[in-house]
């Protein structure tokens, strides 16, 4: 099934990936699961990434792309090739970094959506993802991402406007659990999928790997599959030991 | 009457600055001020800062603060002091870097006004933020801060409350400037001070002191200061040559 598959492709020709999500168990990112496909010395694989509900790229709203890939023409070309006066894409050559802030910041959308839906106000939610954000970082760096890819439009970038909005499914996901309804029903209440729902699972089983600390995001684990009440697990985050910021 | 003060302070006092802001003109950070009066041999000087709105501190909702000192015992004395099971305080010894977070962040707050008041989305809003905050952590780290600062609470976290807030004065200047007021009519017709047009000035020298290129704040500072049209100011930021994220 795989040769053919590579051999379809043109020389030159550059695959943009656009999906986000990092796979249960064999915990690739999407351009991971395409070169375990085609083979590492197909390098055109570029991910298109960063803060850009399409809704208003539609109407022509100010928007701004990561353009990543290890292979620095191909990111180029998709540079050019996304960019216009409303729509300003930038180049980035740490394709790992950006595949992971875009899936990992589903999960914090749904904490995010846990603070509504208990009533918690806007310093909560700015501790959540500053705070989960500097987790994500730790795991990314761990494993061969850069910390300023974190700090850039495919990280606080994307989770800044996934937490902002109030149609991310994985916001309303999370504020229905905060409101006391368990996972399951909530899903089985819904017609779409909430991607962060897997991603929590999938980077649950990449910090066990890492052996990266993680408290936050283990909480999210928690109280996503174990059932544990969010207030609770937020009084023990709140009440872990003191300690310096970075 | 600068030694009179510096002798009414015990031995080990501490004094916890609460105030944001860089000095027009002197361009320190509040912490700088209260050196030159105290002379830097006094290093029990702790800044306070972080995303923490009173009114939901008051009403318990979990809130994170930093403490931030040159002197660790005294960033650890205010770090116990102010911890309890809805505050959580965490150590820094970069005090510049927290306190220059603090004073700019009202500059982007109120860019991202602009941008409500044109009548922008999301996606143009953490453009803003995201980009903004790497020209601070750029500026930050010339004048000798810690990047990792600008990512943690009192960079990213206190930037995020502050965008998120419809309460902020800053957002609402910036709103009423991007629909078409000058700034000096905003001003007026407001009782209170918004901070950060003062330090959209001293960003300005401190860019230009220590030349760094921040074409987001340049075009802020053209904006509020020399009634350039905030839209093709948008415009003009879309469309410079393209580069890398980093």
């Amino acid at each position: 099934v795989i040769m053919p598959f590579r051999s379809l492709l043109k020389k030159q020709q550059i695959i943009v990936n656009l999906a986000k999500g990092i796979e249960v168990d064999t915990l690739l990112t999407v351009s991971g699961v395409l070169e375990d496909i085609l083979g590492t010395s197909f390098d055109n694989i570029v991910t298109l990434s960063g803060p850009s509900h399409a809704e208003e790229v539609i109407l022509g709203h100010p928007t701004t792309l990561v353009s990543a890939s290890k292979n620095e023409n191909a990111a180029a070309k998709i540079q050019e090739t996304f960019s216009n006066r409303t729509l300003r894409t930038y180049k980035n050559d740490d394709i790992l970094g950006v595949e992971l802030g875009g899936a990992m910041k589903n999960v914090i959308a749904i904490a995010a959506g846990i603070c509504d839906g208990i009533g918690y106000g806007d310093n909560s939610k700015a501790a959540l993802l500053t705070r989960g954000m500097g987790e994500i970082t730790k795991l990314g760096t761990s494993m061969g991402a850069k910390a300023s890819t974190f700090q850039g439009l495919s990280g606080y970038g994307d989770l800044i406007v996934t937490c902002l909005s109030k149609h991310s499914r994985n916001r309303r996901v999370g504020q229905a659990i905060g409101e006391g309804h368990s996972l399951k029903k909530v899903l089985g209440d819904m017609s779409m999928v909430a991607e962060g729902v897997l991603s929590a699972k999938s980077i649950h089983q990449l910090r066990l790997k890492h052996k990266v600390q993680m408290p936050i995001h283990e909480a999210i684990y928690q109280v996503l599959f174990e059932g544990k009440n969010p207030e609770h697990s937020v009084e023990e985050l709140m009440t872990r030991s003191l300690t310096s910021e970075i």
